[in-house]
C-alpha cells in the first residue's frame, strides 16, 4: 500500500515528541514524512529537515499553501509544537484541506482552542489529538469492558499522572517551555493532567460534571503548576480524583487509572502496561494481557511486550485508515472533543483554585 | 519474666477485633489474659470467658473496681468493644490504675473522646491507642527514615485504605455496628480514614492544618460514609490527600502510603508490607526490607514474613515494656494525642463536607 | 480449653528455631511450654528456662522419663535442636509416651533416621516434623487444587530456595553447625532443600522416581554443599528440578513452587505468601488470595498478612487438634514419612553427585 | 541520512517473524525495504511483494545476483526463513556481497551452519544474527554490570525461556514447521533455548564448558522436544541452568536471567523488561531503569516503555552503523560466533539427551 505523505511542523534536532510522531508514523509503514517546517529558526528547520531528507519550509503557512497546491503534497501534517503555537498551524492546514494530528494538550488558551474549533467545522480536513495512551491495547480492553457492563455501575475513578523531573528549577529545553505560562497555558495540569482527564473520560465513557482543584507550585519561583489534585464529582453520583503531579520525585511516567464499579474493578498502570487487573466483587483478581485484548491493537503476539511508541503508532494506524476511507475504528481515536473538553478541565481546575477549591462545573 | 496480668472488655465469641488483640498480646509472651468482661450479654460473656479459661464480669465497670482490689487482679486491660462503647470502660479503667489499650478510633462522639482524655489527664494509670499498622517494622522504618531528613522537605503525602467488603448492602455482625452511626460515629473515615491518617502522621511527623472533604454513601440507604476524599494542607506547604473506602470492590485490605520529600519518596504497601520502597531524586529505586530496618519491630530474619498480627504484637510488645518501666520506645506507641488527632480528622471532615468540601481548619 | 502442657528439647538463648516453636506454640494459645531441656551446656539451660519461668532439665533422657512420671507433665514435646540431635531425644519422647514435634530434617544420618522410624513404629506416640511452609493457607489451597484436577496432569514441576546469608565464610552460631557435616549431614540440601521438595510432593502429591544432582561448595574451603541443583523425573513422566543454594546473594529466603499440568499451572512465592497465581491454559491468570483458600488456615481476614510465624503455628495448630483426638485435618500435616523420604532425597543426591550426577533411584 | 537498502528472503503475509523484522529496519528510519523473495510459493511471494511495494523474485539465488548487479541493489537482506532454509539464502547473499541478517537459531543442522561459517569466512560481507533480547537496554546494562565487576565473580547463572503456546497439539502454521525436526532440526531448544543461551553468555561474558541435558517431548506423539533442562558448568566452577520450554501452559513468553556473584545478583525478567534488579550481597535491592542504562538503546525517556520491537530494532539500528562504517558498537551485535555457540549448545544437548544425561563438553 502505498504510504500517505505525512508533513510535520515542529519537532526539529532535539524534540522530543517530534520524534515520537516521526516513529510512531513510519512503525506500521503507512506514512512516509516528506515535508517539514521543522523549526521556527529557519537555518535550524533547513537543516533538520536536511538530516530527515525532507522538503524543507520557514513557515507553516507557506508550507500548508505551498503543499496543497502540489499534486504530491502532504494528505496529513503531524503539530508537535509548544502548546501556545497549535492552534495557527492546525488552522492553516485544515484551511488547506490537509488533516492535522495534532499533539495534546489542544492548546495553551481557550481562544486558540477556538480558533482550531472554528476551522475543523469548516469540514475541509479531520484533526486528530494524540492522547496516545488511549491508544495502547489494554486500555481500550478496559474501555471495551466498562461499556460491555463488566464493571457494573461505575463508583469511583482515580487517574494519576506522576513524574518527578521537574522537581528542580531545572532549565532543560523540554522543561523551559512547559514552565511558562505563556507557552504552556498551564503546567502539569495542562502536560499531563488532560492526559489522565481524557485516559479517565476514554475508559469510563464518563465525564466529570463538577470538579474542585488544589493547585500547586511546589518549586519556588515557579510560575505555573507543578502539582495539581483534582477532585471529580460525576452527574451519576460517582466520585473519583485525579492527581497529576511533576515534583512527585522518583516518578518516570506514573500513570494509572482505577475504576471501581458496582460488579468489577479495573487497575491499569503504565508501567505495566501489557497488564490489566480486573477484580471482581467476588471470586479472585484476574491478569488480563493482550491474550485478551479485543481490539486487536498490536503487531506482536502476547508476551512480546509492546510499548509507548506502539500505542502512540496505534493512533497514527488508524489515522491512516480514516484517511484512506476506513471509519471502522475512527471512535477511538481522539480528537476535537477530546482537545475541548481537555481544555474545559483546564479552566475549571483554575477557576476552582481562585475560589480556594470551590466546586466548579465543568463546560460541556 | 511473669506475664502482666490483662483483662478483656468486648471481644466474645465470634468478635474479629478481640481474638485479634489476644493473639497480639500472648504472641510475645508478654500478656496472661485472666480476666474479661467480654460481652454485655451475660451468658454470652461467661461462656466466652469459660472458654478462654478466664474470670468472667458482667459489667466492666464492677470488672474494673473487682480487679483493682485483687492481689493478682490485672494490671492493663484491652477495650475492644464498638466505637461508642470505648470511653465508659476506659474512664473506669484508668481510674482504677488499670492501664488501657483501646482500640481506634478513640470514640463515637468528641463527648466521648473527652470522657477519655479527662481520666488519661488524671494521671493513675496509661492509655495506648492499637493503631497497629505504625507498628509494622518497615512504617517504623519510614519514620526513621524522614526524622534522618532522608526525603529532604516533605512536598506530598498521600495515604489510601481501600476495602470493598461493604460494597454491598451486607448485615454481617462486623458490617452492622460499623454502619449505624449512632455506635460508630463514622464510616469508612472513622473505621479506616483514622488509620491512614495516623499512619501519614507517624512517618512523616506531619498534621495537615487543613482538608477539604467530599464524603459519600455509595450504598443506597446506607445512613453513613463508605466512602471519603479528603484534601490536605499542611502549614509547610505541602499537600496531600486520603482517601478511605469501603465500596473499593476488589480492594481486601488496600492501606498504602507514599510521601514524596525534595529528596527521595517513601512508598509502603500493606500488601507488601515487608518492602518499603525508597525512590531517591536522582539514582534507582530501592527495595528496604527488615535487613534495613532499625526498630528491630521483628521476631524472625528478614525473608520470613511478618505481618498483621506481628504488627499488632508489636504494640503489645511495646506496651509490655512500658508497663515493666521501659520507656525507651514509648514515643513510638500510639496514644491519647493519636486519638484526640484522629477525632479532630473526622470532626473536621464531617464539618467540610456539610460545607461542600470547603476548607476547614483541623483543630490542634 | 486448657491448653497442652508442651516442653522443649534445645532453643536455648539466641536460639532461632527455638523461639519461633513457642511463638508457634502460644500463638493460637492451644500450648503451654512448662518444662525443657534448653542447652547441652547446663547452665545455659537453666539460665534459659528461668527466663521462660519452665521446669529446667540439664538432659533429655531425665526429662522424658521425670516428665512421663508426672501427673502435670509434659503431653508433647519440640525438638530444636542441629539435626544430629534429633533422634536421641525424639526416640526418648516417644517410648515414654510423649508426642514429638521435631524440627526439620528428621536426621542428619540415615542411622538417625532409621533410629526414629523405630521409636515412632512402636506407637506409643506421635511424630510431627514442622515442614512449616506446607502449613500456609496458599500452599494449602495449590494442595487442593491439583487435588480437584484443576491442573490436569502434571507435567513439570519446579522448586526454588534461595537464600544468600551463607555467601562468605561467617561464622555465626546458625552458620556454624549448618556448615559442619557432622552436626548437619548436608547443606543447602538438607537445610532448605528438604523444604523445597516436600513443598513440591506435598502440593502435587507425587514423589520423583530419580533424581540427577550437581552438588557445589561455592565458598572456598567449606566442607558441605552450599548449592544443590536437581533435575527431577516422576513415573508418570513429569519432569522437575529443585535449586537450592545458600550463596544466591541477594536472596534472603526465597521459596517458591511453579507447577505445569495439561489444563493450568500453579505459581507460589514465599515473598507473596498470601497469593497464589492459577494460570488457566485458556483464559487470563487468577491472583487467588486466602478469601479462596479452603483449608482455613488462618486467623484474620484476606488482606491482613499472615506469614511465616502464622504458617508454623498452622502446624501446632493442628497437632494440638490430634492430640486432643481431632484427626480430621491429621493428613495436613508432616510426620514421618515426610522426614524419611527428605532423607531419601539427600541420600539420593548424594549418591548421584558421587557418580557425576548419573540419575539415581529416590528409594521409596 | 539515505536509508540502507534492504531485501528479504521469507516473511510473506502471514509471517510472524518477517513482519517483525520489516518494523525493526524501519523503525529508527535507517532502511528501505526495496526487494524480496518472500516465500518459495512465486504467486504468494509476489502478491506479498506488491503488498509492499518492493521488487519481487522467484527465487533467492537469482534475486542474490540480480540485486548485487543494480547500481540501486540491496546492501543488506533480512533472512526470516524456518531454519533450514537459513543456510543457503545466507551463503548466496554473503557471497555475492550483500550483507546478511539472519534470523536464528543459525541453522537446522551442523552442515548447514558449517555452510555459512565458509561463506562469512569469506570476507565479502557482514553476517549478524538477531538475538533481539541481547539488545535490550536493561540487558545491556546487566552486561556492563558485569564487565565494570559489580558482580564480583558469577557463581550461580539461571536463564528461562517458558511458553505454553505448544501446550497442545495445535496445527498453526508458525507450530507445523517449529515442530518438525527436519525443518527446525530441535524444537524448544532451538526455539527459544538458544535465546537463553545467547542471552547468559551476551550478560555473563562466559560460556559453560560442559552441559547436561534432560529433553523431553511432553505431548504425546510429538517428535521433537518441548522442554528442555540443561544443568551447566562453567571452567571458572560457575553453575547455572537452563529451562526452556514451550508446554508451561500460561507463560507467554518467559524469558529470564538471573546471575548471582560473590558481590552482587542481577534478575531481569523480558515481562518487565525496563526493570533490572541489582541485589548488592549487603545493602537494598536497586532497581534499575533506563535512567541508569548506558547503552543509550532507547529513543524515549524512562518510564515511556520500549520493548520487544525497540530491542529488535535497536539491532537493525546498530547494523546501520556498522554497514555505513562506524564499528563502535559492534561488539554488541550477535553475529556468527553466536550462532555457532547456539549450534554447539543444541549439539551438546542432543549427545546428553541421547547419553541419559551425562555430562558432555560444549565445542568451544
Amino acid at each position: 500500500m502505498t504510504p500517505i505523505r505525512l508533513g510535520m511542523v515542529g519537532g526539529g534536532a532535539g524534540a522530543f515528541i517530534g520524534a515520537v510522531h516521526r516513529i510512531a508514523a513510519r512503525l506500521d509503514g503507512q506514512f512516509q514524512l516528506v515535508a517539514g517546517a521543522l523549526s521556527s529558526d529557519p537555518d535550524r528547520a533547513r537543516a533538520s529537515a536536511d538530516e530527515l531528507g525532507i522538503r524543507s519550509y520557514d513557515d507553516f503557512t507557506q508550507m500548508a499553501l505551498a503543499e496543497a497546491a502540489r499534486a504530491d503534497g502532504i494528505q496529513a501534517v503531524s503539530i508537535v509544537t509548544p502548546n501556545h503555537m497549535h492552534a495557527a498551524p492546525a488552522a492553516a492546514f485544515l484551511r488547506a484541506g490537509i488533516h492535522v494530528i495534532c499533539d495534546k494538550p489542544l492548546a495553551a488558551t481557550p481562544a486558540q482552542a477556538a480558533e482550531i474549533a472554528g476551522a475543523v467545522s469548516e469540514g475541509r480536513a479531520r484533526f486528530f489529538l494524540t492522547h496516545n495512551y488511549a491508544a495502547m491495547p489494554m486500555v481500550r480492553e478496559a474501555r471495551a469492558l466498562v461499556q460491555d457492563g463488566a464493571l457494573g455501575q461505575i463508583r469511583l475513578v482515580q487517574a494519576e499522572y506522576l513524574q518527578g523531573w521537574l522537581s528542580d528549577d531545572t532549565h532543560s529545553k523540554q522543561a523551559e517551555w512547559r514552565t511558562d505560562p505563556a507557552r504552556a497555558g498551564a503546567g502539569a495540569l495542562g502536560d499531563i493532567g488532560t492526559h489522565a482527564w481524557q485516559l479517565a473520560a476514554f475508559v469510563t465513557g464518563m465525564t466529570p460534571s463538577h470538579i474542585s482543584a488544589d493547585l500547586s507550585s511546589m518549586v519556588p519561583g515557579r510560575p505555573i503548576d507543578d502539582d495539581a489534585r483534582v477532585a471529580l464529582r460525576y452527574a451519576t453520583g460517582a466520585k473519583g480524583g485525579i492527581w497529576a503531579s511533576q515534583v512527585a520525585v522518583g516518578q518516570e511516567n506514573g500513570l494509572s487509572l482505577r475504576v471501581f464499579g458496582t460488579r468489577a474493578a479495573l487497575d491499569w498502570r503504565l508501567e505495566a502496561s501489557e497488564k490489566l487487573v480486573l477484580s471482581p466483587k467476588d471470586g479472585p483478581a484476574q491478569i488480563l494481557t493482550r491474550a485478551q485484548d479485543r481490539s486487536a491493537s498490536f503487531r506482536t503476539p502476547p508476551g512480546h511486550p509492546e510499548g509507548y511508541l506502539e500505542g502512540f503508532a496505534n493512533i497514527y494506524k488508524d489515522v491512516a485508515a480514516i484517511i484512506r476511507g476506513d471509519s471502522s475504528h475512527a471512535v477511538r481515536v481522539p480528537g476535537l472533543a477530546d482537545g475541548l473538553s481537555g481544555m474545559a478541565f483546564i479552566a475549571a481546575c483554575k477557576a476552582s483554585a481562585k475560589q480556594d477549591s470551590a466546586w466548579v462545573e465543568v463546560a460541556a
